[in-house]
């Protein structure tokens, strides 16, 4: 299709092809693949033989069966490093984070012990450590509490706890096997950086309590509600838990520095929160810390994880809290899970599989809910000292859990001298690496925009509560999509001088405009929500450049859109198109097409939109339309000198 | 800037312009011009002096006081005939559509005289014609009859209708004050085509009450609601009333086609919904009809639109009802008036502006619920006429209500006789030639996803009720358009032989792929929504190529990205390009940019992407990218030769 036109034009004037229509089944199933299944799960299994084929595919779902069978003494060395390693922040990690969740503390221990099992056999990544998180739970503290207050039926609170993990499973799980990790995509960078360093700075808050060894506290997360808090009850204030506590943190903050100094010497910031936790138990225990103003965590029971499937709470007037407080924190927890996994393995150069996590983090879920577990994922912090102990595989989440058996066996008793302030240091060190001010800094450089959605969710979540900041900035994220949408870039190219490239004469604004010819540029997808402007956007160019070239006395001829951009098209492009063509068809311009893409191609085929403009007029390049024009311009004008 | 590489190419390597950093504030308010104000208002505005440049504006907003100085008396004898043939059709669709709407006859009459006036002030299209529409009174009818029933408290059901048009114009007013016509192009064609199909199927099956003369009838509108209603008062049918019916169907439809033969012959299809009603008056006096199975419209009081300020209801428990059916059916209003302002002014190539449509109709509806009037806009049955009978401006309008005026001051006793079945009549042949069958069948040869959105919208109106087929069609559409957001298209490009154009290879399945080097090309705006995607798309495009040149015995070296069509890219966009960078590093593979535009390449400089490729590796085309890395193949040869 095209003519050769342009005889005097170094290349021939090449076909664009325009009949590489597919089939409608073929390129819905492409489609389809794309939006599902963009990493290709099963790609080059027809090679194999039936019985492989299977056990492939079993692989694809159960991970372990990949490495398991590969698995050497040499890499269990690094995994038992790792894994003791990780238990060590485990335990006190677990019991702060159970603490600051309004939950038992033993709680916290029983959820580092069946999740890292489970997701051992399920998980794909090598680096994620599985535990608790303390986004997650504040956030579930705040909405549970507030329907079903701790203080007055812990059981209740606790069973919720268990529902919300139970329906965050079934929600992971279904959001996985449906591949549906596009959800997660919907989060962005800025939502999350603003939104972990809003939610670190009111747990940071929220230490105070425990740091200024107070009893009483506001169940509310929000800025003016901590503060009005803390000074209310300040005749709380003990001195004694503020100087251990500032002890603590000083220790903390330095075997961090030392981390940051010395990268070899990472185990030592890795075992500190545990060291504190030991130190502080002795010397509560010694000092008879009780009685003197330093609040300790008090009885925990020895014993693995008691069942709690018929814990779970389907039928109370509470499940849409429970509902509402498992999928938001479930949202939330696959989104840092995934996100932690995804950047540990970019480190080590290998792909991890975001529907395949889901589904192990759902399956996770789901289990840990029948076994007095709340909500795991795989929290930044652990995963981190994973990574550089030097993890090789899921294998050191199950020494984790080997070592937190023996604790829950053995050893849980010791931990009831473990002073609150303890705690609460251990927390705050955690939260303040979760507050990237750097970050910040560099997005009001970079994008305006996103600095406010990272804003908004900061703000939304330190004034007002985590649900309103992470709702807000999504909400303004997906305006921003739509905006994208609804108004995409349009431009006017010129020549680049010397050359055969046209580019935005705006960028490059000593391009030439070409005599007589008006060239645009459309990109993003033509279609409803923009198929308005761009017919009042194309429209205006041409009245500007008309109005701009009438003063040299130089009339428009010909309009030449380049649609290389343009990825697809719908019906109201389609008629967008047609209007457009019809309005330069009243001027008496000719418009020509340059270099259509295949899924457009396809379809302004079966509109019908090409007849309409000439298949002569639809051109592989914006300088072979150029030529054709300017031939075009010149036998017309031959005519008028005949004439 | 790149410096120049290739000698033995034919083009001095051009530097890619990555220095017109805009400031943030002119950035910011291109942005907002291009979002808000595409039409751009008030352009070459400066060049004028003071007074002329608030006339100017004055003119923008109130725009008969550009048209009206101009106004000549050649003009009105086209726009006299155009009024009065439009007054013709507006008696009949007024009574016909406030029937429809369960609402007393006169009301329509009344809808008919005070909003054209307001509009001939206001507007800014000389096509469109002020009347209320079948599709809107309807649903109107739904929601606010589900609340208030009409049979039970007339008074409140009618002051409700004023309550919801009040919101509907303060809605459309604010709507257009802020420039949110944006909001409007998210009504897709698609959803428009299938929803009015729809809505005209629905309004159909009513009619067949008044058809059949029947006196009981559902509120509901939904296919199985009204045929079992139909069947359940099967003794109510009468035979007069029916035959009658038919007679006015076949009249009407003959003068329809009539018009289509003859087009000249436009105005006796015009009127003949008029004739139908005064023949079919005429006819239920002589025969006493009432009496003998044809139900007539009743009494109608003579005398103008009284004021209905005091009606307006703010404080009843219906106010969320007058709301929500206000918004609704104002938001449905407006697409249709505009959508229909719009192509009848691309006829002509005149434009109008939206956003200014939208405020006229806001101050009309306004106006309209003060002055005993319900819900009006531009309906494309009376606009069509108007345009026919070759109106020049918006006086015909003005004509029209002054023929309503003399109607309702002289004449509105003498429609008591007019016959329902003659109203059903005109009611279905206004209805038919909204269901575009053709349209449907071109959707589905086209675009079957747009075809899906169609036929949701068509079944959703016909099974369940207008809203859900709206709101289900919408939500479709907004889901289209996430996905084009959050699947954008990529694609591998060769050389098209004895060129030096670069396409995709999919669709020029005979271009070269050349040795060493990947040119992959990316379309759309990257961010958050696509940047996860986008990752693992490159790597898959980057692992199959390597798969394939493997069997070969080729590596790859050199991986061109295109990002021409890359019109803006967020924080997350440029994280992306970070980790694929340093994926690539790891390979030992050299990355270079093709072509990056004014927007992406000022957030890539001042993020430091492009200082980490190297502006080296930054080119102005595929070709020029290629040129330099076959040089620095060719000398990383040499020296492996040299070694």
């Amino acid at each position: 299709m095209g003519t050769t036109t342009g005889d005097h034009h170094q290349h021939p004037h090449q076909w664009v092809n325009l009949s590489a229509k597919r089939p409608f089944a073929k390129a819905l199933k492409s489609d389809l693949t794309e939006t599902f299944f963009p990493d290709n799960p099963f790609g080059g299994l027809g090679d194999l033989p039936a019985g492989a084929r299977v056990f492939r595919v079993l692989q694809y779902f159960v991970p372990i069966l990949e490495w398991g069978p590969k698995y050497t003494l040499s890499n269990f060395r690094y995994d038992l490093l790792a894994g003791v390693t990780i238990a060590s922040l485990a335990i006190p990690q677990g019991i702060s984070y159970a603490r600051l969740a309004n939950l038992p503390p033993i709680i916290g221990l029983y959820s580092s012990f069946v999740p890292p099992l489970i997701y051992a056999v399920f998980g794909s990544s090598k680096n994620l450590a599985v535990g608790t998180v303390a986004a997650a739970s504040l956030l579930l503290a705040s909405i549970i509490g507030a329907d079903v207050p701790a203080a007055e039926d812990p059981q209740l609170y606790l069973n919720t706890f268990y529902t919300a993990a139970f329906f965050t499973g079934v929600m992971q799980a279904v959001l996985g096997i449906f591949r549906l990790g596009i959800l997660v995509d919907f989060l962005s960078r800025s939502t999350i950086t603003g939104f972990m360093g809003g939610t670190a700075t009111i747990i940071i808050l929220q230490q105070l309590k425990g740091m200024l060894g107070m009893k009483h506290f506001t169940t509310k997360t929000d800025l003016v509600s901590v503060m009005h808090s803390i000074f209310f009850y300040r005749h709380e204030w003990r001195w004694e838990s503020f100087v251990l506590g500032i002890c603590f943190l000083f220790f903390l903050l330095l075997s961090r520095h030392l981390k940051t100094k010395v990268p070899k010497l990472f185990w030592v910031s890795a075992i500190a929160p545990l060291l504190v936790v030991v130190i502080g138990g002795i010397f509560a225990y010694l000092v008879h810390g009780e009685e003197h103003g330093i609040p300790i965590v008090g009885d925990l029971k020895k014993g693995l994880n008691p069942i709690s499937i018929s814990d779970l709470n389907f039928q109370s007037r509470h499940l849409t809290t429970a509902i509402k407080a498992g999928l938001l924190s479930g949202f939330l927890a696959l989104a840092e899970g995934i996100a932690v996994g995804r950047s540990l393995a970019l480190m080590k150069n290998e792909q991890i599989d975001g529907n395949k996590e889901m589904v192990a983090f759902g399956i996770m879920n789901i289990v840990g809910s029948f076994t007095s577990c709340y909500l795991t994922t795989g929290p930044f912090s652990k995963s981190a000292v994973n990574f550089h102990a030097g993890c090789k595989t899921a294998m050191s989440n199950v020494v984790m859990s080997i070592c937190i058996m023996m604790v829950l066996l053995f050893l849980a008793p010791l931990f009831k001298y473990t002073p609150l302030v303890a705690l609460a240091a251990i927390i705050v060190v955690a939260m303040i690496g979760l507050i990237e001010i750097k970050e910040f800094r560099r997005l009001f450089k970079v994008d305006k925009f996103d600095f406010c959605i990272c804003m908004v969710a900061f703000l939304g979540v330190v004034l007002f509560s985590m649900v309103i900041g992470l709702s807000f900035s999504v909400g303004l994220s997906i305006i921003r999509a739509l905006l994208y949408v609804a108004r995409p870039t349009t431009c006017r190219l010129g020549n680049i001088r010397g050359t055969e490239l046209f580019r935005d004469a705006k960028q490059y604004p000593d391009s030439l405009s070409l005599p007589n010819i008006l060239i645009l540029k459309l990109g993003s997808p033509i279609y409803f929500a923009n198929a308005g402007y761009l017919r009042e956007r194309i429209t205006r160019w041409l009245e500007d450049e008309e109005s701009v070239r009438k003063k040299n006395g130089e009339d428009i001829h010909h309009v030449i859109v380049e649609i290389g951009g343009v990825t697809s098209i719908d019906n109201s492009g389609i008629g967008m198109l047609n209007e457009v063509h019809a309005n330069l068809d009243r001027r008496g311009i000719q418009m020509a097409l340059v270099n259509p893409r295949l899924e457009v191609a396809d379809k302004l085929m079966s509109s019908g939109f090409i007849e309409l403009v000439g298949q002569d007029w639809v051109f592989l390049s914006v300088n072979d339309a150029v030529t054709a024009c300017r031939f075009n311009l010149q036998e017309s004008r031959n005519k008028e000198d005949r004439a």
